[in-house]
Formats: C-alpha cells, structure tokens, sequence
C-alpha cells in the first residue's frame, strides 16, 4: 500500500477557473498544497489565449473550462484530467476526443450535494411548519402563536416522501432522511431498481411517486427529454396540501401551471430555482402564502465552494503518484452532452 | 405472552381535559376506542363540580388536571392512573397521596418531543442558511442571489453542536443529527455522563459546551435552580457567528442580554419562546435580522395533540388489562413539585 | 439546573449482592466512588441477618434481594431505593408495601441488553453464514473452500425478521439492524402498535410473524401466560430454512418440538437457553448440524456485570441529590408478580 | 427524464463467464430479461475460438474475461463493454487499447461487499463472546455456563475499530458499525483524508490504526507495494487481546509471525484467507485456541453471485439505451496492472 513518489519536474497545471474565481474554490491552504506539488499556470487574469498555448503542450491538467476542440486536445499531450469546477458540461469541449486521448473528464457536482440536501430539508421543514411565514408575521405584528398558526402543521417523521432525480443531490438528501422512518418512492428513469432498492428506498413511476407524496423533492437535473416533466397534469396528480421543495431544476417544472394551482391553495411549494434570475419583480410568486421563496441558494455557499478546491488538490495529488482520482466524478461519455442544465451567472 | 380480559362492567375514565380540549386530543377513532372500552364521564363542559364528585368513588383513571386534594385523593378508591394531557404538572394536586396510594401519575411531554426536535432542526437550518431572511426578501424585491447573500451560510454537516437539556426534547432531537455527522457536547445536571456516551453524545461541562458550540440547541426545563442560567456571561462564551437555537424554556435565558448580543451581531438566533407571549408589538427583537422569530410553535401541532389522545387510550387499554403504562411517562415524585414552567394559554 | 448538595451524614447503603458478588459488579472504581458518597455496610459475608437488621432503619438503600416482607419494609423507615442486581425480580419482597411507602424497586435488567443484543446478531450471522460449522470443520481437516459450503448461506441485508418480546433486548437488537435494511415484524402482546410503529418496526400477530420471517429472534420473557408460545403448531409456520435465534427464555419453546423438526433439517437453530442447564451429556441437541448451540452466554459478560454496578452508583448519587434514578429501570407494579424467569445459577 | 429505445436489431452480447459458471451469476429471470434485449452467444460450452472469432466484430458487449489483445479489440469495432464476473482483473486483456477505444472495462467487485461486510461482522462477534469456541465445546461436552467462559468476552460497542483498505469492502462494512458507536479510524493511503471524514471515520496512519484498535478489520486488495504490510513488527504494534478479523488478503500478511503470536496468546484471529489453500491438513493453524478458522467462504455466496448477473443486466440494459452503467464498477485505468489478487479456483 505504498508508492513511489517521482523526484522529477512537478507536473504543470493550468488553472483558469472562470466563471468560478480561484479565491472562492481555493482556500490558501489548499493554493499552497498545489502550489507545492505543481507548477500552477494562473490564467485567471490572463488577458488573452497567448499564456493558455504557450504550456498547453505540457500540461497535467486543466482546471476549468476553456475552448477545448480537437486540435488544442491533440496538442496537449500530457494531459491526463480535465476539470469543471463550475457544476455543469458545456459543449466547448470535444469530450470524445478527450476520452479517446485518456484524458480524465472530472467534474465537481458532488461538491454541492450537502449543501442543497440541507438547504432542501431546510426548505421541507419550513413548508412543513410554516417558520418563514410566522417570521415575517413576528415582523409586522401579525404572528399567531402556538396552536393558532399551526393547523395544517404536519410532521416529517414517517410521512410519504418523493424524490424525482436520485443523483448525487437526491441521494445526499435521502441520507438525512434517515432518522425520520418515512416511506420514500424514488423516480429516477436513469437507474434500475435495485440501485434505490439497496438505499432502502423504493423504486416508483413518476405518476405513483406524484400519488402518494406528502413530501416531493425535485432533484431532477435538466435534460433534453424531461423539459416541463412537471406540467399542469402531473401536478394535478399530488394529493391535495402536498409540500413540494423544488431546487433543481427549472427546466423540469411548468411554473404557469404550478403558480395557478399554489394561487388556488392546492399544495405548498418552496422553490429555489426560477426559469428566469433575478425573477421578475412584479412576478405574481413574489405575493403567495404558504410559499416559501429563495433565490437560488441551495448550492452555493462558502464550504460547498472551498470543498471543490480541495477535491481539486486531492484528486491531482493522487493522479501525480499514478492513482485514480476519487474525489471528483467522472463526467459519463454517455451524458455529457446530454444535460441542458444554464450555467450561473 | 396472552392475558385475560374480563367481562365485567367497563372501568370509569373522568374526562376533564381542560385547559385541553377533548377534540383537538382525541381524534373521532380514539374517542371511540375509549368510548368502546371505558365508560366515559365527559366532564369538559360540566357547570360545576357535582358530576366530578359522583362519579370521582368509580373512577379508574382520570384525563386531565382538576384539584385533587389528600380528601379527593382518598375518595377515589378505585383510582389507578391520573393522566396529566397538557404537558406540565403543576401544584394542585397532591402528588405525595397519589403515588403512596398506588396511582399512576402520568404526563404527555413526550407527545411534543418529535414536533419540537422538527422544528428545531428547521430553526437550525434557516439559521445556518438565512432561508427566512431571503423568503422576506424576495417579497420585497431586495433578495440577493446565489453567493452573494450567503458569505456566512454554514453546513450543519460535521459542526459542533451543544445541547443544554437532554430530557424528552434533547434526545429526539440528537437523533435527528445522526447523519450529519456531528460532536454533539451535551449539559445535563440531572444526568451521569453513561446516559449520555450511550447515545453517542459527549457530557460536557456548560462552560465546555457554550465555548465549543456553533450550534447551540437549548432544551432546559425551567426549575427553581436554573433561571438565567445562560446570562450575558454565559452567552459570551459562545464563539462568534454562533447558532442559538432557544425553544424551551424562556426562563433560563437572560433577554436583555442576549438581545444586545443579537443587536451587536455576536452570533445568530432562532427564538421561539418568550418572557411574555404575545411579545409586546414594540419589542426590539421584532426588528432584528439574522434572526428567526417565532411565535412558540415549536411542539403544538395536530399530530403532537393527537398523539396524546392516542397515548391516553392505549396506556389505558394496557391498564385495563393489568398490563403497567408503556406511552405516557410516569411522573418523577423527586421532580414534580420542582418545574418552574407555566401553562401555555 | 444546579442543586444543593447536603453536608449531612452519608446516607447508609446496604450491600448483600447474592447471588451477584459485590466485585463481579462493582469495578474498583465503581466501589471507590459508592463509598466516597454514602456509609456502605457490606453484607456479603455477613453470617447471618444481625448486621443486616442492625442498619435496617438507617438505610436509604438496599443493594440485592434479601428477604423483604412487610414487617421488614415497615422497619425500613428511611429506605428510598431497593436495587435489583440480579436481573430478575422473585417473590421474597412484599413490593406492594414497597411502592407504597415510596420505596424506588428498581432493576438492572437494561445491563445485558447490549451484550444480548451483540451476542444475538452473531449467532444470526453464524447462522446465516456457517461460521461455527466450519470452524469445526476446519479443525478436523473437513472444511470446503469458497462456495462450496455456502449453498445454503444467505444475507441478513433486506432480509424479513422477526422480533418476538420488544423489551429491553428485543429494542437494543432492533438497533443493530438499522444498516440492514431489513423488513422487521415484532409481536409483543403488552405493548400497542404504536411503541412498535415509532421505531420503524412492524406490529404484527404471532401468526404472522412466524409465516414471514426468514429470521426469528425469540427476545420473551417468562410469564405464566407464555409457556410454550413456540410449540410445535407454531414453528410449523415458520418458512423452510427459516433460522431461529433462542436467547431468551427456554420456558416459551417446546423444545422436543424443536428437536424433531431440526433433526428434520425444517430450519436452523442458535440456542442460548436450555430448559435445564447445563445441558444433559447425551441431550441429542449436541449432535445437530445446521444449528449452533450456545450455554447460555448472552448476556452475562465483564462488561454487562460492570455496567450493574455503575449503574447503581449513577443512580444512588442521583437520588441522595434528590433527583430520580435515570440508569436503573423501576419496576412495574403490574408486572413484578408475573415473572416466571429463573435465577441463574 | 425519458429515453428512446431503438427497434433495431437486438445487440450482441458474447457470454463466455469462465471461470464463473453462466448458471451460478444468472438466475433464470436475469438471463430471460438478457435474452429479451439482447442477442447472447453462449460460449460456454465452446470447444474452441471459433464462435467467438464469428461475432467478436458484432460485439457490442463481452461478459467474461477472454484472451483480448489489441488485434482482437480492433476487430471488435461494435464493443462498448468488457464485463469481468470473476472479480479481479488480470493482464490477459489489453486494458490500454480497451479505453483508447472507449470500451467500458467494467468490474463486479461490489457483488461479493454485503457478503463479506456481514461475514466479517460474524466473525468479529464471534472473536468478540466465543461462539464458535463453545459451539465446539458443547458438542464434545465441555462447554462452560454463562460466566465461566465469558471472562474475555467483549463489546463491540464503543469499542476502537481499526480498518486496513477503503475500498468497496470496506465501506460497505463501516456502515454496518453505524450502531454500535465505535470509534473508527481508517487506513488507506490511495485516498486522500476528506473521504474518510466524510464517512465519520477517522483518517490514520498505520502504525497509529494498529496501536489503538481493539478490532482491526483487514480489507487490503493485494498490491505490488503492500505485501507482508502486516508482518512481525507491524503485529506487535497491537493491543494485548486485540481481535484481527482477516477477511482480505493474505498476501498483506505474514503468516509465521501471526502464528508466532497467536501461539503465544498475545491476540485473537478470525481468519478467512490463507497463503495456500486448501490449507495443509497439518497447519499448526488448525489447533489454535481462541481463533476462528473459515475457509475462504467472506464472498462467494449465492445472493452475491446472482448479484452479478443481475448488475450485468441492468447495465448492459442501460448502455442499451446509450445511458451510462451504475452498478458495475469502471475498472481505474491507473490500477487495473497494479492487482496481485490470484483467481479463485
């Protein structure tokens, strides 16, 4: 269990993190680790490719997302990672030339998993006991206390949960279900049974899980083939005074039809994620009770920013003594140019 | 493992729930299962005293807190359990003669724990995560996104988590933490520190406990001994940027002094109990930000109400059969002459 | 939460362990700590009852069993708490007049319950896998390699239990399981369904668990009413293959049942519990295959026995506070007189 | 979240599972749902290359571990997946062209986890209270009652937990430890310290992993670097009467030595894996005192083997649907050369 560590030139990495900042993903403990093992090629305020060319040929790896066509793939004949630091695939990559070169596509989704699972149980508690409601009343004077305010208070403990999307966000998530006893249907049409079966959920169609949810997580990333998955008639499906926590991603929700039906009191939504940011500020959303409103905020805080340096820091130094990363994910060839999710801006 | 039940004429329950009401206790199939099983004297809206006293000779159990005097006490012949429905004990009725006679006296404060422990992990989380403060601001069109109003959100994964009050409340709550992977330091005077390595905690010292807390959950019963326990002294042991969770009780806590530490930003806090509820319109609290304010909500829902309908109907049951209380906690006759609590109104 | 702790004379404990011996109990620690605290009269080898009726008056606690009946209890005038040590309550104490001259009766039955519950798991996973069997084998050069011996092994992941008795062991085992994901059906006719329902367990009937359970674990007490549960009708429900963990008691099996359908290779078998130990040397339970056979090991390890007197210790201390006992288990009015368990030898 | 599945023709997969046997991975259902979606060449019974050569260039999957240089790989032009049943991977296979090529190399090693966690959890119970030892002495007659053979039994509970080797093995038996509250450090210098922390482990050295556990758990894959890391000094570094379960792999041990102290009484050993195997019939091994002996037998049951099949089929069902595989594991293509497992014969 042990490995040799090469006394040659330290391996050089490109870091040109945009739109990720290098002094939000990198704490200066782990800018010093990498700076130790590396020779690191700061292209943050590069003003033009010319930096970027001259040490593509030598490149261990690139960190962030630059133009990556065939032709600079082909030139860079050291790389062995290419790293997103941002959360999401863009198409400015030959990611097929990439895989065939041996280069490691990694991604840092996973950085933000806890995070959003807590922000969400966060978001599901508030709907649940109505605490950012009452908050605001305390504020103007108009708070009802104990049992006045809580009639359609209801408990997590052993309630009926769905999760649509059971990827790194929805699988973080489920783990802190874990002391509740709730009963969770997982719709994931990417995953055989027996992955949710061995979490202890329980692997349902989207119209069983939208049936049967006290409780609906939507954890969905934004695809091609699932725009507007939850449209007017898969909503209508949800028993009535359900609470949903939508906070990936908007693509997946048709906010008309759920803004009509949160007007009309059929359910509770908290919602952290809106088809267009900033939302409009005469958006009708902005005036509904029992409604929890966020503005985009699950994922992005400073731990969740600082782990995606350190996985970055991690992963080279394991992949410079000839180890696989494991910290980042591997981007799947299959998917990579499937998601449809918009880069935060 | 079977019993006999027997057929004689049904045993006499005294139904006098107040400052309770039958109906929000008891659902319309609990009241039937009492009703079917016990012959039930509802006393809830008797005028005066005369049905109480007629049928106080027969009574096998009493629901509820009416006097009950050594003349009372010794009346009721038949008497084997007194069931306190409303969550504290208090002193009329005389505890001493009750236990020496063989009565079981009964209380529901368990009832609330899973409500409370709820609420208190989503206190927790818009503390950590500012969720109230931008769903307030979203409806001012002020709200910031993404990073930009999150520079001091904190993940409760892997924190350091005090707990001051390990009793009913305390316990259901730590198990809630359990997938977060946290230290939870845990003060309780009233405990050996075996009860509390059991369930994974660490006994601290309070001292010990506020220091190292960034997130701090107070549970304390209010007793003769700990009024004000947390002090401006206390509170300024905490580290800065603390999370004050404060649900139970307002007693052990200084206001005036933790108000000028909210005021100076030294950490955060989510309230729900006060020294006078309703809080006086003018308060400074109600302006305060990064803090939560709620309106003591934290236990009293439909489903903590219900569930001590449903613990009375069964521990009788159980009763009926021979069989000792299994729902209901069995008041300590060291401690029921000591809570300082008062009755919520 | 303070108290006042009193400069008055040591409050007096009488210790007479039998048949537990006062150092199989008591760590030095523990015996150091109780004599700091109170004037301990060590009765263990005492010659006869002078010393014992000398104290009698003074005591504010009993540590044992001895004889108690209502003269002695009344002689008792400053007696607080009588401490089981044993595990079993017999009926040479009038524990009426106990309870009601305010006298504590309590018990240590919750010390094994972690040992029980470990030992339990290992003889289920024993079971479940052949470990014993080929450790036998091994030792006479008969063993078969990877698969060839594990035709029949099977996980206890997502496996159906069954639970019979849900008290202290049945709970400390449940918890065990909890990485398992198993589906538990529990039986116990002095508890409703709820107490079950809230741990994430299944109340079911008798019947019912036996039809469903791939692995039964037999956690009853004796009473009067039990004696032979598992007769012969009964293990006919279990399933084919079905394996049995018998750690508590031997008077609810009918064990030449048991014998009949082992040697007929019906189902698998751990037994801890004999209905007389030690076992006779031509009892054809020692030939069996397929079955691990145990005398009686359970519960009654260094640890269980320490925890008896820590235990004891925590909870005297307690009480001379004036708190109530938090580590001990008062015993049941109801059920003190039920008990048909035998002292262990 | 929706897919489109093709109507063309049903791809290929060639199945030739040697040294698996086709009927030990497939249960009758997997293989109908493989035959359903894909067209499956049986090569199992093939007596020579010859049907193999016929539709290597139609393959779009192989299941087993045939002979593949990077002639056959180039002439396999429709390959998308090598799938490895057996659980290691040997040179026999081009691995570099494979990924150039972009084949999935994928691997079943997680199939034999659940198995060997609850195997190693037995095993580790049994070291801990005797089972074995006293299942073998009740059948000769000699077996000891309740506390006369229980004298250094032990509790998991809270105990020190030392784990040699973090991969599949190992996690999946950390999560079975979840209620026992033990203290857990970890060795495995291939991962960086954050993925241990994250699992509530603790990151450790070795010398500082041996030094305080009271179990060590040993799931090391055999490596070029780490044979013999548990050798005469690193024993030593033990706790007297610690337990080692040793359920993987023998060659990071050095046998003598641990004969030499278990000998001499200095620990306990649960052992599964052994230098040669069988093992001889006259290995001092086989009369060992508190140690448990288990040929071999951590993995290769029959839940684990139909494992396999059924995460080949799902996977394969997937990278039908062009989605990428979730339950087999991507072979590293840094450490598929740095195995030294031999196969299991």
């Amino acid at each position: 269990m042990t490995d040799s560590t090469s006394a040659s030139p330290k391996p050089v990495v490109l870091l040109r993190p945009a739109p990720q900042k290098r002094d939000r993903i990198f704490t200066p403990e782990a800018l010093a680790r990498l700076d130790a093992a590396f020779t690191v090629i700061d292209l943050e305020d590069a003003p033009d490719d010319a930096l970027f060319e001259e040490h593509l040929q030598d490149a261990f790896a690139i960190v962030g997302q630059p133009d990556l066509d065939a032709d600079r793939l082909t030139r860079a004949t050291s790389l062995k990672a290419l790293i997103n630091v941002e959360g999401n695939f863009f198409p400015n990559v030959d990611y097929g030339t990439a895989f065939a070169r041996g280069v490691r596509v990694l991604g840092c989704g996973s950085a933000y998993s806890q995070a959003v699972a807590e922000f969400s149980l966060g978001l599901a508690l508030d709907l649940a006991r109505g605490i950012s409601g009452q908050d605001g009343a305390m504020r103007d004077g108009s708070e009802k206390y104990v049992s006045e305010s809580a009639g359609d208070a209801i408990l997590l403990h052993r309630a009926a949960v769905g999760i649509l999307g059971y990827g790194n966000l929805g699988r973080s998530f489920h783990r802190l279900l874990q002391p509740f006893h709730t009963t969770v249907r997982i719709y994931d049409p990417w995953l055989p049974p027996a992955v949710i079966q061995e979490t202890g959920g329980i692997p349902a169609g989207l119209e069983e899980t939208l049936r049967s949810s006290q409780f609906l997580f939507v954890f969905a990333t934004a695809t091609a083939d699932n725009a507007h998955l939850l449209d007017g008639t898969a909503l209508d499906l949800l028993p009535d005074g359900a609470r949903i926590i939508l906070v990936s991603r908007a693509a997946v929700v048709d906010y008309d039809a759920l803004l009509e039906r949160l007007q009309q009191g059929r359910f509770l939504a908290a919602i952290d994620v809106w088809p267009t940011e900033p939302l409009p500020k005469d958006s009708p959303f902005r005036g509904l009770a029992n409604t929890v409103l966020s503005p985009h905020r699950a994922g992005g805080i400073p731990q969740a920013f600082h782990s995606i340096g350190d996985m970055v820091v991690d992963d080279l130094t394991l992949m410079a003594r000839g180890l696989p990363p494991v910290r980042l994910q591997a981007a799947a060839p299959e998917l990579v140019g499937r998601y449809r999710n918009k880069p935060v801006t």
